[in-house]
């Protein structure tokens, strides 16, 4: 059996996750943007094992089942037919499978991933939501996943529970929040909700998703500041999305009016991910992935970044010569010319989009728990609704204009 | 068997090409940037195999095979290490035999390729350059592709050359080149171009890699021109990059600073892809498909353009409702507003950029064809010629300035 | 008195022109933006002597008549008041007595002006345009300028009516066009152009306005190759806007939809203009200056530049010391670090506008000679008119997105 | 005698202020940049003059001597030939008539202006910098301005202690710092600096200089809340840059690469200056205008903005129809279709400059009052200094890359 994920980490071992699942098996024709559920694990799973795999040879050392937004609320919500032919139970089972089949390629541990519910927003009771939480744990225990991860919760109360229900298999507990440096939906700072998560008995904690990387190290910093002024201790964690989000408010790239067809302008280079990597180590963060829009060569960016101190480089480094020097075999000379580290290090790279302007308007609708438009609902949008939207919309932009 | 690609074409049915084989498996591991060529297929056959199936699920009705640069002068150029484990020969049957399986999964037709040579460039003679030809022709012959593509060449003369080789097979012959609206790199305008490769007995020719779309269907209306003049009849085909290129000089984005590494800012959204199927299929283009930067969902989006004209929807689109309308399954209301064609028709995405500008200045080494700098050779770039190169690099640098 | 214009250019000497009086007077608060007449200088002497003195002082060899669009016909144009209090006859006899007294203060030409009419767009006969031309020179001549320019002509047609009245005068003629590279708005192209104004009498032709100056160059190098190959002589002269114009077609600035009010994030610095006159000398040209957004500064920056040339700096120079040397008095000790030449040479200056694209796409209502829309009209226009403009620009912009 | 500035205030009138002189009458060419000083008031009075009376038909309620940095050590630091043939006495003398001329053709207040010194940044005493401030009050005394500015303080101390000073002539004081959010160099906050400044008795207090008008509101804010919760009074002033400056830090635009010669791209436009006087009033603030940058336009933008709580609009308004209106006789019909408010309040202008980033890193070499080379010399910066400087600017760009 490979090191368990608290032994790695008390050993100083750099942990390396995984990229975005659900951003990348829609580019690739398996994912459906808008429900975003996983039963590709049940319908493709050959699909989904290649891209575990390519995780694996860029680097990293959790294959994070394939299971986000897996619960059978989720699958059944508003209209997705992947509930009608699928269970929770059979997309979760699945996933356990394909990701130990590609762990055992290698030595990689498998974090069964848990996270938030449309239950939740709306406003179900604590007992309601643990159940479902409960119920995708008993496969993730049937299945022995070496830990947990809880992620990907905008509320930390939510964070919180699902954490409580983690505890009960006797496993390692991560949780990531989908939060920035001003903390949750409902304003818990970055360090009050560290310290939640780690009082109700998380042993790693951090963010995921919804920021890039340089927010992101935000939130974390003021999370290790929350954590250390409690004289409390966690493991630091933190998978961004790949996509620059400076202009981002509080919930993040969900709000670009770019979110999720358009975002392409705003995809991190490898480079990025090098100082990316550097400075989540330099921070003390040892537990190191992506999210959304995390490719396998970023992965492996912060797999060669961090080589020396991990004393190796990633399998996939046999297809790519470090700082780009790989370069020095092209057939262009001006392109061999390019094969060095300062030049992709200082290159700051044109968008090629002249009419495209540098930062957007995030919407801004403030909805949050409880709102009416939050509400879980079997069946599609209706086109009534949709037109209700379509009317919020403009007027949200007038004003915002 | 599948009808054959003349057949279709006479027909006047619309042919999906697939996208950038070369680049989506550098992102995913299993190609190097810098020699670019394809041991993959011997060594990752799984890998190759999957990106195949991903873009015959979004709508290709050819499988090219995979092998750009599978000549063994390029497997051993400038201390590629390829070329010491690997044949030529196995590459490219590797190649055939993974895209013909893949093929019969679906309608689709198998192609061979064959692109331009070091050994063009280094001077080598016609007979020489035809011998390397016809040494990756027999491969083809033997496992019995559907028909040939001559693609990616910079140089007209060398194409047609590949053209009269690639004759022989007896099989249909299309040819393009990477060349934009000012011709070759021997200046020999587009117009001609079309006209020397469909007197050379291509029957489909056109335009791939180098360029964005906007200007491939600039290139490709002046070959349309080019033969209506001429009174000749060629199919027409375009293969343009996803990246946008609207700063390229002749050479195409290979002369941009950002290439091959800091590219992501240009790549074009599924929208960008509705667009250039409908124009060039306006211009009479039958056969659209994509180079470097294309993913699976790009080319199904091509596919979703035209699936009125075609009759059908790919495969894929089980994973995607047209034009965003999937978003409608969102958990939140401001995105489930974005569900609606005009909102992604009429989005001009920012690039989360403030420190970058909109468009570079590409290099411009105007090196070409028996250039000592482009000489073949099989020793690995020295130390020495790297440091020439960089101080060249440096003085053309502050040139431009 | 002075030398002659011809003779100064006929020995080589470099004549510098003022800047654009329209727009700085606009900003000043002297000048209404949609008429655009001068009658400032009867009723505001001082604020078009002290803009003059700027120039004078900025190195200008000529005090151009602030006499632009001050023909009765336009003074009256479209419910425009300045015709019911002030004369064309008035108004172009205050500009000569303010500028022949500002010219005396140093050792300037004055050069009377006159430009397009809104007659000539309306299609009024030849000698109907020429008579309002023959009534502006008849001031001209009384007050006894030195010069003749006809300026902004978007039609070389109505360019050569002038010059042909001009010429009645016996005085030097310099004869500019407002147009780009792809020609007047007939489609005559520059070359053609620069013969005709040349045969037609003018001794100096070249362009002003509309363009900046890189597009204006490349105009330039056309009128010459034109002349050149026609065997014809003639000076050359180029005064361009301050603006940036790179995403401008055939109209100029007047079709971004800046124009007029927000193209302030186009103003040229001091460095550009360096490029300007370093580019323009090394064109052949000896007359150059600039037209709507120059400023003093701007002027101050073309002589500074060919000071070497001219042996002399500007007057204003004074309170200027070249390539930012005067920076080396400047309290903070980083802003003393930029006192040099290359800093300044070599900056690419944010602008500051994180929501804002680079470039725009024009109005391109081609409309033209002859169009209602352009016809000349006393009557202000009416609420009715406006109207059917607004719904028509709504319309196009639909077209171009 | 004109009411005076307290009476105004307090009777709720909205005072405007005038534009920046330094940076307009160094475009002008009578202002050298660099030592920023103000010898052309005796040298050049009709170029100040002119000046001070379009901010007057502009629509600005005080006329502000053009004494910036006009106190003796700072007309004599590192070479400034200035002080050699001028004093400070002779050149705020002529000031404070220029601008009683002006004023008194209009409703115009006489405001004296004393900034901040060298000496204090070299550390020298209190005592020694009052001396300097007194020195100077003693002319505006003699000349009996309506009232006192202490503007432009990096530090609150030494904005205090001019205070102090300008208390002594019995005038009513304003004293505003060139600070943002961050609070002064030394780090007081907005909040405190409001309140020191009025408990040393000046009765209007605010911000110049330095910041965007976005920026200087965030830092109004702050001052008012301050004052608020210390239950002090005092009237709000503003008079901010017109440069956009979203990528600023402590210092503002002086830390900007493109200080003060290519700022060109980030200057504001009249429709900037409509959204400021509408914040700024809305936020509590009537004392309103402007500094660097802003030229008469802007200021009558301004006062257009606020013509309905006026009551009036400004003379310069006689050639400016509100929101554009005035194109409605422009000779263009797509001119004429952007005659309207809507057109330009929401246009988002393009930049002209697609090689330009949007936002700079600014210099931050965080030196502060003490440091050696913001010390205080006669002499001109040596070529030995020059070089060290560029020296530690080259150092410093390497860190930031």
């Amino acid at each position: 059996d490979p090191t368990g994920i608290l032994e790695r980490l008390e050993a100083g071992e750099i942990v390396i996750g995984d990229g975005g699942f659900v951003f990348a098996l829609e580019k690739r024709g398996y994912v459906k943007a808008g429900p975003w559920t996983p039963e590709a694990t049940v319908e493709y799973p050959e699909a989904v094992r290649q891209l575990h795999r390519e995780f694996l040879r860029a680097g990293s050392t959790v294959m994070q089942t394939f299971t986000f937004y897996a619960s059978d609320d989720k699958l059944k919500n508003r209209g997705n037919i992947a509930g009608q032919k699928f269970s929770g139970q059979s997309v979760n089972e699945a996933a356990c499978d394909i990701a130990r089949e590609v762990a055992n390629e290698g030595d990689a541990l498998v974090a069964g991933g848990v996270s938030q519910t449309p239950a939740y927003l709306s406003c179900k009771s604590q007992s309601e939501v643990k159940e479902i939480f409960r119920k995708q744990l008993e496969v993730f225990v049937k299945k022995d996943v070496d830990f947990m991860i809880a992620e990907y919760y905008e509320h930390v109360e939510e964070a919180v529970w699902a954490v409580e229900v983690l505890k009960e298999s006797g496993k390692p507990v991560a949780a990531t929040l989908c939060i920035g440096p001003e903390g949750d939906l409902k304003g818990v700072s970055p360090g009050d909700c560290a310290i939640r998560l780690t009082k109700a008995g998380a042993q790693i904690v951090g963010v995921n998703c919804h920021f890039d990387y340089a927010t992101s190290l935000k939130t974390m910093k003021l999370m290790k500041e929350g954590l250390d002024a409690a004289k409390l201790k966690a493991h630091l964690m933190v998978q961004p999305v790949a996509f620059h989000t400076p202009d981002c408010n509080s919930q993040g790239f969900i709000d670009l009016p770019e979110f999720p067809f358009a975002l392409e302008p705003r995809i991190s280079t490898r480079w990025d991910m090098h100082k990316f990597a550097r400075e989540a180590y330099n921070l003390g963060i040892r537990y190191i992935g992506g999210c959304c829009g995390f490719e396998p060569y970023h992965i492996r960016a912060v797999a060669e970044e961090l080589s020396a101190e991990r004393g190796f480089l990633p399998q996939a480094s046999e297809k790519h010569d470090s700082w780009g020097t790989g370069l020095s075999m092209h057939t262009k000379p001006w392109v061999r010319a390019r094969a060095r580290r300062d030049y992709w290090e200082n290159l700051v790279p044109a968008s090629g989009l002249p009419y495209s302007p540098s930062l957007s308007k995030p919407d801004s609708w403030k909805v949050t728990r409880g709102d009416k438009d939050l509400m879980q609902q079997t069946d599609a949008t209706t086109e009534q609704q949709q037109k209700e939207l379509f009317e919020k919309q403009k007027a949200k932009a007038l004003l915002s204009a």
